[in-house]
């Protein structure tokens, strides 16, 4: 879920110098192009997605996450409609005529922004989930056409052929996805059901999806519309750069005040991004992918 | 939906003298020995069932139905436990398990009461009307797990199947209730699902509907359980007695500083209520039903 | 606002033989090639347009309203994402990051459905209206994030340079839609505003709307983007079926069972649907329209 | 609050094997039989009631505690009705009539899922804890008609003269429950009331309180009905069972796929979990409470 | 409940010429000099008070008892502050204590106002009126933590013991306010109490109001407050006039464009306001108040 | 926020004996008369505002900032009136009339329990904050018409002209409050705009505010009203004491039963408390403040 304005071209890396800071997405173990231009430029690279908090979370990731729960939601909405290859479904019906019936795998920061407006547009929401502590948290400020399900096979089995609409939510910290949905589970949905995959940057949380693009957002397997845009905060710039900006500004200024190297000595988790320092990996699993030396920061 | 603290029996009847104003529930045509027994005495019968506002709402019958339809809940919510011999099952669920799911058959007084009390505790609601205009104004005021249904033998057979209670709220004022729900659509439920019945008064909406009472209140058809206790409100007197208090006493006090005559000149929806007057049927459904002469009131 | 599944060509107008009934949308004021077929074939049509309850309300066009509402919030959503030509702002914000905001014009049952939708997603919403005791009905029922606001052009020309989302919503039954927003008012909008008519098919609401297709929906005045499809439930005609069917079913049943006449003499909300009768004009409007006689028809 | 689907008798204890993996409720301290019996079989025995997150929740009693609290309130609800031996209040009054007060001793798990049904059905709700930030929390996502007082004497005997439910759900961990309510508070309440005690377990929080069972589920003491069923979730053992089967799978998949010694080295909650192993006592309560000697497992 | 920006002096009365249109409050029968001068003025006085809808409602005073419900609630809030000689009490309460229990007599538009502030603001609100459908209306577009009460002595002087805040709101259109406090009830609340009379204008509704200004608004009896501002939406002149304009606008309209005789002669509401013309009393109330002879319109 | 019943005069600091233990708030750091005089009395001071717990909250003075927070906003609306020399607003608005625009600068205990009031008072309400996890918390719990804003000198300067009211609620533990708008952004306001600063106790957070009392509450500069009084939950004086006394009671049985240095021993939230013991400073930053010896406690 990364907000990539234009991607970077191998002329543009040569612009990048040594001991120039760069803090923005890198990516780099999925981009290992980009990995060794940056080894090579000396630069030092601070990335957004590995700056991380004592509990553990992304403050960086979260704000790409919250966008993309709900434009999972607005996306889904617009595939239900006919001339957009779906149902010809009205998300929240009228009266007299029920609302569609969503089904969000995952209840972390994607999946409740995406039952928030779900359920705000009337739908009927079912989040599914492995954490009973978050279950209870959702279930007590969630609005109340919002159930929460203990996550299994046998219950996601149970759900899949009333379902309308299917959101993969499920995201585990630098893993790849776990595939909630095999090829085989898709003949329980009915025809034009449709799957959006907020996941796919980790590979997705269905065995069938795979990347797509703004331009060509929607593919058909086996008579069910999958959705698997690979950066779909990228569709509300607008939003989504004032919402990054919040998170990383307060990192900016420390960084600009303090130089990188002060900086990430008083802050712990802006150290965690430090992934390349003037042409040496310090981030273990960077090192890991592409079989080099991991060297530890010392502050 | 009568509160009757206990049954009159003949001897009492013939206490009434003649003239003498009964301003209570009769229920005439369904009572026969209490209709000749009334024409009999000579006295002025008004009945709170028959008494009507222009805008053909029956004010004395709708307290009564607002706790029928609160109380369909709470007995249905009692009798999905095991020791009651339901299916063990928690009304709200908790989170990571479903709530129950409770179609409400008719949104009038009874079942939106039925539908508000459901949802509170956190049930999966659906309330199925031929009204457009009333689920519109059901959707507008209703908690947001309460969804709105076009009432159709199609509908309900859909919904059938994942439902755990069902509550037959349809009332056709003065007419038989329809039966909604035939045996044969019995074996479309689970096992253990529960049918309570409000319109058991009028000879139910579900065909395997016959009355039971609070001693021995449900009992069970084809393994679904049936709950028809005739007189729901009277397990709450201490609430519908205030309830019905507060609708009959502008009217008894206009009788009481008016008498009678007087009173029901000026008020046309009372004047609605005299079903017996001096011996004369003044009510045409009642002197319908026996066969006996209808004798409009002069007032 | 009309589910028109094809356009019924010349040819197929032959097909119509005399006396038959035909129970559908006409619009024949604008349809002057149609309503002189019709009137050729003999046909008996009743007019789902003019079907009309003593209070005023139009059953067979609500349902449409409704989705239309509906639809117009899911419309307006999808435009103002960037690859469709948009802000790209997300309608419901994160947090720190503010929501949209939408103004509707007209809080009838298109405005409310629409309110209702973009509420839910948390957008900041101003319903603007002329009949107060609506507004103190909306104020009542509707989310905490929906205001209301006296529709005047001053308060119009107050809201438009902060908002995001226009939708208008100003239905005059029978008459062409008044002009609410004209070309000069735009330039009090920000560029990349989105203007929804949902009263296109009655001339449009906005100076500048013209109508569109779900094919080539939107356009752009004066750097403001129009949405003007003239047939907005149709991108949901599931939904739709079903909407106006639960409204239709009721007077089909009627026609078929007691014939055309004996139904409109039954019924004088249906009688009000009779548009054109073995060749002759019986609703006053479209006789007028077309310089033709009108025949009042005794049932 | 244990789900017992039927007592173990004696004879059964003799299948029980040396080595076996037992892991379930257990509750040895009141146990005694049990105990030596399990000590005798040289099982290991994981006790689902002190497995222990850091936290120092217990992820296996949560599940039985939300139940619990629901069903005082389902109870609380029918014994509130005439045929059952209550006052015959409806528990959500009706527009005219108040509702029902409930009063509930305690914020924790039992009393806020209490506080959300009550609250539900229209009740005048008032939650009655020591813990401020637990108040502000649920004040945060509480319904508009839950109210906190703080708990101190005095504050609960203000509140009973005018309760109609009290719901006593103070649990403190491994402890016997304090007896918020004296048997001469009792004499504050008017004659009728109901009073739930879901701390019966742990000796009841009110004085009066005595275990009862399913089918005798209440009593009365000096005119005040009380209602302490021992294992209240035992009533709804469908859901009881997704609840607890929820919390424990993850657990049991631990075992079996590791054996319990590992699983036990592996997460420290769980090793909390061992009372018994191979004849040797390995909880401190335990041996304490029978005089035997502790012994620390070492994993 | 007017707002009076300034008392008209004699010898303003003096320069109203015959003919000239006067369209504002005018309260006649409690302004003798007032009615006198603009009889002898000549001029054609309509008055917004006497304006009628079919339905009874009086369009041009519903805005102003919008603000006077609305305003009850902030002013009590004020005087229940220690500085402002009240009990030193926070409305909403905070956790762990009570928020302030308020009981509003009289469900109409100002009772409706008045309880969704106090509502909002976290009270613990009781609206007391005579009128079921009213109080069913309000119990399904209430906040939860409103409760309906009938209206009689009884159920008050229940009430009275606990409150902290009473508002008077209870209207009869044409006629005094009953007394629904008598000075002998006062002692059944505690010292401190706040009672706000905002049928004040009528006479009031509590036995011992008498009218007081916003100068010096309120005075104390038995150690009750009484808050007694004649005309309460003058304080919040800003909201009150774009209030009372938006009702009034399209009347004006339709006075300048038709004059005033065409105008009402269209409209039957306006007609009603008609309450003087040239020298004749042409409203039979004030006719009646003064023994002058009353004169029909003819239009 | 400190609740001082009436200010303790020299002649009072006599009576203080060595040895003698005094709990309750000092604030020495801004009295230094106080800090002398307890000095030379040989005293012990445990000071409300600086126990503190683990997670760094104050829990004794929570109870006064959620007092402040409600109160901020009742004060708030009752300067908007015009007797009261505000601008003649209603806060919540009526239907036509749109509500006031409050901006609460801090999302905190002060500024969160004031967003409940004035959006529970129907008002249009942005929180602007630099947590984004404090917002997000926030987001989920508060009401639908409450907006959060990340708080920076652009966004507030955004949003000043079209606010009604701001509530400056940012609070730095220990630190004098940063001034968020300075006199040069008061031209941004409307004239006639209210500021209320609650955090005026620590030097407050608008350029131009100087503490006041509820004797003369406010004051003008350049157009804009200021209301500053540094005690504001002082006027609430029988809330504010039961709030404080549910906080300090628990820590007052502790001292009670155990003595000061056995309860500080076992409680290292209440020794963070001890600021002067027998005549030694034991507080650091109150030593610093006066360049007295800092001497830490054994316990």
């Amino acid at each position: 879920m990364i907000v990539k304005v234009k991607e970077p071209i191998e002329a543009e890396y040569k612009l990048i110098k040594p001991n120039q800071l760069l803090f923005t997405y890198f990516h780099f173990a999925s981009e290992k192009e980009l990995t060794f231009a940056m080894l090579e430029s000396g630069a030092i690279c601070i990335a957004y997605e590995t700056v991380e908090k004592p509990d553990r979370s992304l403050p960086l990731l979260i704000p790409m996450s919250e966008v993309a729960g709900k434009m999972a939601v607005q996306e889904g909405t617009r595939f239900l409609e006919k001339p957009q290859g779906g149902k010809g479904l009205l998300m929240g019906g009228v009266p007299g005529v029920k609302p569609a019936k969503v089904l969000i795998l995952g209840g972390g920061v994607v999946g409740s922004n995406a039952a928030i407006v779900a359920a705000g547009m009337g739908a009927d929401v079912t989040i599914a989930d492995i954490s009973l502590p978050r279950m209870r948290y959702l279930s007590e400020v969630m609005p109340l056409n919002v159930k929460t399900l203990y996550s299994s096979t046998h219950n996601i089995e149970e759900e899949l052929p009333t379902c309308d609409l299917v959101i993969g939510a499920v995201l585990i910290p630098g893993a790849k996805a776990p595939h909630l949905i095999t090829r085989d589970m898709l003949k329980l949905l009915r025809k034009g059901t449709l799957m959006v995959d907020v996941a796919i940057d980790q590979g997705g949380c269905f065995e069938t999806s795979h990347p797509t693009t703004h331009t060509e957002p929607q593919y058909t397997v086996d008579g069910i519309v999958h959705y698997c845009v690979a950066n779909i905060p990228g569709a509300v710039p607008y939003t989504s750069t004032l919402a990054l900006t919040n998170a990383t500004f307060p990192y900016v200024v420390m960084l600009a005040n303090k130089g990188w190297k002060q900086a990430c000595k008083e802050d712990s988790s802006l150290a965690l991004g430090l992934n390349i320092v003037n042409g040496k990996v310090t981030y273990p699993a960077v090192a890991h992918t592409f079989g080099l030396k991991y060297e530890a920061m010392s502050l």
